[in-house]
């Protein structure tokens, strides 16, 4: 596979001064309307043996393009925050903007290949990590993003006499580390390793592209052509589309789903209890779940809770109450609404991940993810392909963040049509709770049938053997509350036990 | 100081459901007014002797107020990433937007209790940590903040009482942990430390309440009815301001200051070198702070690199210049033009508080907070009254990051009237760089002896010893690229023999 990067490709300074003038044009032009269109981020990543010039392509990359919309990003050995959160968490924060290029060095490749060079893993997680990978990209290709990967390329010849080459100068000989020696050794390892990865993650909307890394000159205009070329190629095609649809693409609402019996319906909303008991057991729950809450806290033991439901079917209120017994400085409530516009232009996942909770926090969703299928649905501003597309993407997010270790809890509060308008009217009269009904309320109103597909679909594709759904019979809100608190405090206590 | 606070002050039942009643609903149109008007963010602090109900004063605070515009912030031992940077670092990081309230736990006030009851810290070091406090309080203040602070209290055998109580119910028994017990054996402590806490950090702007604890119900009255009095009377005066001035304020240019002689006059501009000189120097340059780089990075020593200068000064060439031999997983240049949304709904040096870098990181600003001076001050972003406080706001955030132990160093670049001129008409002459020419950099050029005038002041007020301007004549690129990463080299080297 390597061999045809090991031909000896050399560019000449005249050549280079030439090529590069007109690259330099292009590539500004491109970035342009990269940033114009707003509809894409593009992620560049290096990778490639030691010595290869990753660094300094991407050095001279940024010399080339507009500094106001590029951005290099690299990463050392994840940081204590880091480790807290499923392994793409810092891939996701870091991601660039629509509009915008990110030029990744010891990116999301990094950690897999060494380790597999270095046995650290088996060859079975070595594909596990790659599909992994796969779906990170696909979420991101799927969503418009451009990915292009470059593998640096040396001989093991050519790695060994660069080393020789930095170690006699004086000025470069610290470049040269004694893990780049180490690594040396394992030469044949890492390119057999690097076959795997290329072979398996090369893809029509990820591809690679294998660099011979000898000479600087030629590589840096290599990647640079490549990158405009491909730059190029996916701006006529989202120009293209642009055109087709209209711009900015006008939401449309979805067509109401054919009414079908939904797996709520066979909730029990009668449920319910005397105050007085419910106030004896809240008083005791909550004092259970403080005392879970510091060991959790103590063991590093992080939770997750959702909180979905139609409007007024009392999520602030149970959220309230199963927060109130834990400890202020590590829980979190995050409410979502609708997007700002640094958010807007990033993946919908991406101000999700973000908000994931540290080692041994708390973090409440109140509304979440699943907004894509819900709201964004029901007014068309996800389309049907985009939505449909959205219960994988969400399932394997929640599996990523559930194969860390972390205790994540879906609960769906169900309350029947006729509860909520009691709910509308008594927040209208009231002093103090009239603010929590709008207008759009209102009109969700309207389309509850419609919402009680949406729910059902969701419950269906979402509720998986790690990440399940917990349905709450709402309209009696002692039992949905303390349905909500016990729940938290068993499946808490059992990871605590199980610890 | 604390005797006024142990009245055995009561609210029965009924009091407190009435009066509940009516300050919910105060405290909602109190936060929407807040909101509406948007012009300043509310710190609620709440600390106190252990077992004063603080924790649940504060959730009972968010179930009255609308979650939607009220967000809790408790704080933990500093985590590895706050510890790499000044210690108020992570108080800017959580800083509520303008309109909205934080109610904090733990919070500033915290550790110098703390430290400073179990003798970690002496009274001078104490005393220096209030006054840091102060100016964190007073950069807030001076940009409209309120700030409200309450002192929860308990006397020594209220709070006995309090443990022994939790301790025999099993349910709570968590609750009281080694930490509260050795806490009570130095109660004395605590309330002399407190005593001096609040009696050099009550100000009018940001005002201590003292708030017996012992009844719960009387306890969350009066902090809510304390927080709807000042906060109403906040309000009051902002918007009787916001009559006065217009909505929103119309910038107004300042007026163009009376020509004086500057520092950069003094600067001999034809300093150069020939070009093959340069590249041999800025290749070996390039290498020795590459070496550089990566010591700093293994022992920690972290750096921030400021840039200011004219339209076309080279910033960008002497920033890509410096940082080509660095490695690009640990350092990272950041951009500043005009703030987002979400940037300008805070103090203006939120976002430079933001990027501060990790330890072993060099972060470049290109331009930087002295816009508050230099843009802002000529187009009337700012008010005179907020530029001219801004030198000392200034002079404060870099010495806490100097404190730090962080490197800072700050460049200007000089360039003449002439130079900039033709350095302009080049770029509107070349392919690749006339996206750099804008129509605002020409009409900055119309202001050039006023921007002259402005560059003196900021170098007159804010070159400090712990952080100095470096002035760079840079009508010679090469000569100023040299200088900058020479000035880069000598410091670092310095900083890393030291150490």
């Amino acid at each position: 596979m390597f061999d045809t990067a090991e031909l000896g490709h050399k560019v000449g300074k005249a050549e280079f001064k030439e090529r590069r003038e007109e690259l330099r044009a292009r590539l500004l032009i491109l970035q342009y309307r990269t940033r114009e269109l707003g509809r894409f981020p593009v992620l560049v990543d290096f990778a490639g043996v030691d010595g290869a010039g990753k660094g300094s392509t991407v050095n001279m990359l940024n010399t080339w393009m507009d500094p106001r919309f590029v951005r290099s990003i690299g990463y050392r050995a994840p940081t204590e925050e880091e480790r807290a959160r499923p392994r793409f968490w810092r891939y996701w924060r870091d991601l660039p903007p629509k509009g915008r290029v990110g030029l990744y060095l010891s990116g999301r490749y990094s950690l897999p290949l060494l380790n597999r060079v270095y046995g650290k893993i088996d060859e079975s997680e070595f594909d596990r990590r790659l599909a992994e990978i796969i779906r990170f990209e696909n979420a991101l290709t799927d969503d418009g993003a451009l990915i292009l990967k470059f593998w640096m390329h040396l001989s093991k010849d050519q790695q060994e006499a660069r080393f020789d080459e930095l170690s006699k100068n004086p000025l470069r000989s610290y470049q040269v580390t004694e893990e780049d020696r180490r690594n040396h050794e394992h030469y044949d390892d890492f390119v057999r390793a690097a076959e795997q990865i290329i072979t398996r993650t090369n893809r029509g909307n990820a591809p690679w592209n294998i660099v011979e890394g000898v000479n600087a000159r030629y590589r840096h205009l290599r990647v640079g052509e490549i990158i405009a070329a491909e730059l190029s190629r996916h701006l006529d095609a989202h120009e293209r589309q642009a055109e087709l649809t209209f711009e900015p693409r006008e939401p449309q609402a979805a067509v109401a789903p054919l009414p079908q019996p939904t797996v709520f319906d066979a909730l029990d909303l009668s449920r319910g209890l005397p105050k007085a008991d419910y106030k004896k057991k809240l008083k005791k729950d909550q004092a259970r779940l403080g005392e879970l809450g510091r060991k959790a806290f103590e063991s590093g033991q992080s939770t997750v809770l959702v909180f979905e439901g139609a409007d007024a079917s009392g999520k602030g209120g149970a959220i309230r109450r199963t927060i109130w017994g834990l400890d202020a400085r590590t829980s979190r409530v995050h409410q979502f609404a609708a997007p700002n516009d640094e958010e807007r232009a990033h993946h919908y996942l991406w101000r999700f991940w973000r908000k994931l909770p540290r080692a041994g926090y708390v973090t409440v969703f109140d509304r979440s993810w699943y907004g894509r299928v819900l709201v964004e649905r029901a007014e068309g501003f996800a389309t049907e392909e985009e939505w449909r597309r959205a219960y994988n993407e969400i399932n394997d997010f929640e599996n990523q963040i559930v194969d860390r270790g972390v205790l994540l809890l879906k609960f769906w509060l169900h309350i029947d049509k006729d509860e909520q308008l009691a709910r509308f009217q008594e927040r209208e009269n009231s002093p103090y709770k009239h603010w929590k009904l709008t207008e759009e309320d209102w009109r969700n109103r309207e389309q509850w049938d419609a919402y009680q597909q949406y729910g059902h679909d969701l419950v269906q594709f979402t509720s998986t053997e790690k990440a399940p759904w917990i349905l709450v019979e709402g309209n009696n809100k002692y039992h949905a509350r303390l349905k909500v608190i016990d729940t938290v405090i068993e499946h808490l206590g059992q990871r605590l036990k199980d610890a």
